[in-house]
């Protein structure tokens, strides 16, 4: 057997409203998923006025990042014409999504959940992101 | 009526035994799938601590060289923006995967299966399918 | 935070081969295959000659006795017509399995992982995941 | 290793042939399709007039005769409610169809294809697959 950490309920909705005040505060409503280690929804909030398509967007970032436990953005990089990682985004029936927003939370650097943002520019999607980790962090 | 060579249940064990010492051997825990030639698994293991999206991947790796025969770092390159496979890896639901990791196992030049690892770098995939190739070679 | 016990890979072999020995002593090749607690596979092995479309109906069975937290055998009782789960089998794009022959894998009273087996009739199928079962609890 | 032995395109045309026969001769326009015995498509012809459903019915008969080694009419029965495999015709996403129409074609007492018929009644469908398979005998 084998001992997994995992984000609670609680801790979806840390991530959540710090990820919420973070598009309030930029003017951008959001679509805003959090995933636990196995990419399994835990929560999600769909902002008056956010994207329809953010709301699959969101669930497969937060996944995408839990799966390979990188930021979305990175996966953007090597999977570049010409990069090893090359044809990527259509893996898994389109669920691998290689565009900024998702992003694994970790904790003592094991994958213990993703957040996933979607509805602004990828740059918002994954400051919006970011906002919701760092919301974490500080209540811990 | 044709006859066909199939790897068998043994033949698989011997392929994924192989492959897991090399990923043991260069630290890198793999998700490990072989599939016989008509793309079917016949067995499969997610080492402890491998990628949770590393377990289709592995399958789709393992399916994708046995129905074109090739690698699936060299379908990396004739699907490049600009080659003739253009677009490739979004074909049958985005089962074709041109990422390096997955090999056709062939006897005699025939195709009698193939093995799909995911989880490393596709260099790192590919070396460790390659690994378990050489173990069923090295058995035989 | 919350902490997860979950099945590992030496876990899954055990699982894997007491099912596969009692599929000998009953002469019925099958395919068996493990899951984690989130229904993600951990190992899977198709003996040589059971069914190829068992692959995916044992994958499905361990999946849906994960989720539900039942023998897939109690879910073919609450689903029949006139039954208040009537119509659960379609559920999930068709992965919820209500047919015998999936169950969840147990540790103090919490799911940690599911076993699905498929090739035989129902009953043997259950019977066959339920020696896997027996065979975890023995070598505890 | 194993051997495996697999219809080829002469015996699917014979198999077509024989089931088209049928077809013509009561006045029932069908589609038939020919499977090898993992359940991958050989042949298919939609006569003139028959139903644009049926192309992917015939195809799912075969998929499923060949993998349960059953005429899809015998899974019919055992899949009824309160039967065994009462929950079968929504597996697979669907794929497993429990009408009538889908036969194995068995080369002393293996599968080595299949062969589904799909646009008449269930009773009908599978009077021309049983033709198919008489016009390959008949062929030996």
């Amino acid at each position: 057997m084998m001992t997994i950490v995992r984000l609670d309920l609680v801790d979806a909705r840390v991530l959540i409203a710090g990820a919420r005040a973070k598009a309030e505060e930029i003017g951008v409503p959001m679509c805003i998923a959090v995933t636990d280690e196995s990419g399994h929804l835990i929560a999600l909030e769909r902002m008056d006025g956010s994207k329809v398509t953010g709301v699959a967007l969101a669930m497969d970032k937060s996944f995408t990042a839990v799966g390979t436990r990188k930021g979305t953005h990175d996966l953007g990089e090597v999977s570049q014409p010409g990069k090893p990682a090359y044809g990527l985004s259509s893996a898994l029936g389109g669920r691998m999504v290689v565009i900024g927003g998702g992003l694994p939370v970790l904790v003592e650097g094991e994958v213990v959940g993703g957040i996933g943002v979607s509805s602004g520019t990828p740059t918002q999607d994954r400051e919006v992101a970011e906002a919701g980790i760092r919301a974490l962090s500080d209540s811990a």
